[in-house]
């Protein structure tokens, strides 16, 4: 290599360069998104599905560094934060509950109102002071579709002002036709209309919730598809990248209710797909158009309109367990008004749409998001990456987002994840077990 | 949820209470057992068994952060500080020993005076002027019914101050008869007494020591107890909890000589057990009153007299090995004059009492020290645990054992342990291999 | 142990030494070494032996905390930071190559230019304004011998300044003969040599390099192969240890032009082989001379010249991955001038030199590396070890590698190892995954 002359087309220049759309004015505009490892507070986010939470159950998961107990009592769905007052147990690990109003701690008693959070009684010491003076937050919880939905909050933050679900949900249709059309497919369903079937999994990420997050509206990223199963079965023309041709590409949605996020213009003259690339000797085969739309909204959920085929909608959460695991979401939705549309769904969905779409396409994307990990694991990357022109919509999201959260998770204290290096930490990797959501159990006396 | 009017039965606090025991002047009078992360130094701890130091077998532990290799030569055991005092390697790993006076260094041939620790050749060096003028700590070592004991001390405690082992072990009977009266059971065994024998097992806790320790004697958490089926085989009255009556329900010892420690007055009108709640519809079912009393001694070694059955009294201790690892032993002894005895005893140890003590009871225990681990790991728990009249015996070992103990162990330097993220620990935790206490030994030339 | 008065011999002193041949003056001579835990850069190292890499291969691996990436194209090797300027992804984690001139990444599509790593074009974005502007590293590439050496360099280390690969090789035979002549045994092969055939492996190492490559040339620890097969096999007369026997035992190395480093004049009068030691009842019992010689030349490349057999020279390399990982390579060349005489060192490696040497002598030296690696990874050995006479070895080489690297590498960045704790470190141990060396490609779509 050191006897060849070297050939430089242009200035070669190794480090940051001027060029990069990310200045440091930029940046500056999206500081509270770089503070926000641990996640946004004071949002909805999806904890469950329902059919992992039986009636009489109780599971256990965390969110933005919060411990969360969840319980179906008849029917209805109680969430508290999962750390006994005492000594900071989970009760979720070996759940113990005496009647239908209560939680229990497992360990000494400590028993909690499922309604309000209060430490209610003790059970062998049901007289001592501490009763009545305090207690767990209660998390508001709302159920549709077959998803079970936390409002993940500060433990000040008022009930008076939990907004409406909808209000982290993505943009609804017909509301939106007119501010967004669509005439390239139908409206999309949404998981708050009536008869709407969400299908689909949640399995944990291996990085910050907001690198997973920025993934999947970014236009440049789905050149990681292009060797997909399903591209080429369905042989779909899946472009090369797609590009904004103009600064009105993304338009920002803030009104004073609803959701806050970003309306991607594709498939209009704002954004032109990339089919081919001489120089490199690329060309898209597929001959079938594949039409749909990405927006993002707070707290970070991703809505693919149109996806993978028509009257579906693909949603994903990224919802963050610590500032270095989230549990990642991918979920279809389609209106089902009958039963018998019902078999039809799953059956698709069992199907195709599971293996193809929820694994087989979406798979790449687990892995790019893992890939930069290392980069911005330190602090590196938030100050080094050098975005372009394709990077308006992360830049976009990362502003909207400081602007609009409704708060900043703090680190979590005294929970799984604070600290990284506990033996705890060392027995469960040893014995194979994998960073994650759920809270195991205690086994039965063997 | 956010539709229902919230019930509230008293006023809901979440946080803090002022009506917790551990008020920050409680807090202030156990500061030094706060700092005892890893450890109180200069004790007398057990290391192993008998059985698992053959005559001219050599292993190595760790306690207190301090590596410490152990070899019986001619029935004798010797205990020296397990770190070459030229590259700091482990003589354990690969045993060496040319005579039976000395230890050597597998590495590069330094050899240890067993009885002094003084660095008294080098194998191929024989003439190095360091030779001499430097060593490796010894220990005091005692072996009594089939345990080994080691005086764990920092390296300038002098051997003239040694204390007799039974100053670190629990009260003996009938010497304290008479302080402590038993009138339902007969007086419990020592490890001390003339054929007392130890049966018994430990393992490594994976949580700090102090966490451990404090669940033993902890008359609340016998809750965890309630299924175990050793319980419902044997219809025992074992309480839901045990409430203290008044302010001497609990004596401290803190004589000139012997022991330090606390002794619980169970079973008098001080403490009142528990045996329903009625709002909670439990009720205990036994018929048969199990007596038993719990007492602690520095460094932390729980005594439950009358365990499990008359005439045998169970031992635990919570050894420290890092800050947040523990060797936890159950030991359970009793006095066999005759080899008749020995052998009905190791009988019904084998086929009653391992399986239904040391594991089924205890195991309840194990998980429940674990569950606390990550509260108090970076230190929120020892800040915001909210402890109740029941933890008035935590608090009061506490502050005992913050005037008694002999030495607050600094955390470990240059061991394993002391930095939690080598890539040494991550290849072992990759092949399966859980933070332990012994060291694994190197494997001959295959 | 209380009972017996103290045998004490000499005077016995825990604690460090005044007798120690590391004092702090001799400690301040090489306090650039002691600031190398991530390696000395602007080096040659060996990356992968040729058969690694075959024709169109990518590989990517990791040097002083650099991430770096292979590629080769008509037989030529290339080398570049494994590091997308985009998001900081490697390339070769799914290699993405769409002509010979070029590589992708394989994420957007940022494609740069082999030869000189500029950015060239992005696959769906040839016309945004960061192309050209910046770019990632290049690295120098020699193949010799079957090998691949990569020079690894600060980004702005000019192409005019990289030295020739063997300034980072060992001293050369013959026309070192008359400075270090060897009447014992015939000149020893280079890797340099025309129809040199280089045979070996490499593995990973779980420490710091520094405390590995001290190991190979340091006279005093081959006791710890006292016991191996081949030893006793070929009846070898291997001593106890060698003691220096003047203070010119050592000579180094420091001309203007050519490797930097130290011969050690083993099997003269400067070097006393210890045979036997009466008080410890040792002797060595082999009867067949086995004349060898160790040297050792900046980065840290160890020779052992007749070794194990006449005609063949053993090369080993302590690669920094990171601070506490680094890939140990053993590498045997021979001059094999026909296909006969390689077929017949193809052989004669495979049925002994491989089993027997490469892993049966020098998995010894593995587990002794590793058993230092706790002392020293906190800091706390390079502070307390206490060196002797036989350690002028390390010392020498300490100083002198103080003097002459090229630079000290900073602490990786934004890479695998920078952070320890990622909970991607975590899961793939969680998978039974050793830190390793190599990128693991990510799999196709299953």
């Amino acid at each position: 290599m050191a006897d060849k002359p070297v050939v430089r087309r242009r200035v070669v220049k190794t480090g940051i360069s001027e060029e990069r759309t990310n200045s440091s004015k930029v940046q500056s505009q999206y500081q509270p998104y770089k503070d926000a490892a641990w996640g946004f507070i004071n949002h909805w986010y999806p904890a469950l599905f329902s059919n992992e939470l039986p009636e009489d159950h109780v599971e256990g998961i965390q969110i933005c560094g919060i411990p969360i107990v969840l319980r179906r009592v008849d029917g209805k769905i109680y969430a508290l934060k999962d750390q006994c007052v005492h000594r900071g147990v989970r009760l979720s690990e070996k759940p113990t509950c005496f009647n239908k109003e209560t939680i229990s701690c497992w360990y000494h008693g400590f028993t909690f109102d499922l309604d309000s959070g209060v430490l209610s009684t003790i059970v062998a010491n049901p007289e001592d002071k501490l009763i009545g003076t305090t207690g767990i937050t209660t998390y508001p919880v709302r159920e549709v579709a077959g998803m079970i939905f936390v409002f993940v909050r500060e433990d000040d933050f008022p009930d008076t002002d939990v907004p409406p679900l909808s209000d982290d949900l993505p943009f609804r249709f017909p509301e939106n036709s007119e501010r967004f059309p669509h005439p390239l497919w139908p409206a999309a369903p949404s998981i708050l209309d009536e008869n709407a079937v969400a299908l689909g999994m949640h399995r944990t990420g291996f990085g910050n919730w907001r690198i997973a997050c920025e993934n999947g509206f970014d236009n440049a990223h789905i050149l990681v598809h292009k060797d997909n199963t399903i591209v080429h079965a369905l042989d779909w023309v899946l472009p090369l990248g797609i590009l904004p041709t103009s600064d009105d590409c993304i338009t920002t949605v803030e009104d004073d209710k609803g959701p806050k996020g970003l309306m991607q213009w594709l498939f209009t003259e704002k954004w032109a797909p990339v089919l081919e690339n001489d120089k490199l000797g690329l060309k898209v085969e597929g001959l079938k158009g594949r039409y749909y739309r990405t927006s993002v909204v707070l707290p970070g959920v991703l809505m693919v309109e149109n996806w993978p085929e028509e009257h579906v909608v693909q949603y994903e959460w990224y919802v963050p367990i610590t500032d270095d695991t989230h549990e990642y979401w991918e979920v279809l939705v389609r209106v089902c008004p009958t039963e018998e549309d019902r078999k039809k769904y799953q059956y698709r969905f069992d199907r195709v749409y599971k293996s193809l779409c929820l694994h087989g396409f979406n798979d790449c994307d687990l892995y790019a998001r893992e890939a930069m990990q290392n980069f911005y694991a330190d602090g590196t990357g938030w100050d080094d990456e050098q975005l372009v022109a394709t990077d308006v919509s992360p830049i976009t999201w990362r502003k909207l987002a400081s602007r609009w959260n409704r708060g900043i998770a703090k680190p979590g204290r005294g929970v799984a994840g604070a600290l990284k290096t506990t033996s705890l930490r060392f027995k469960d990797t040893a014995d194979g077990m994998r960073p994650g959501y759920k809270v195991p159990k205690v086994p039965d006396e063997a």
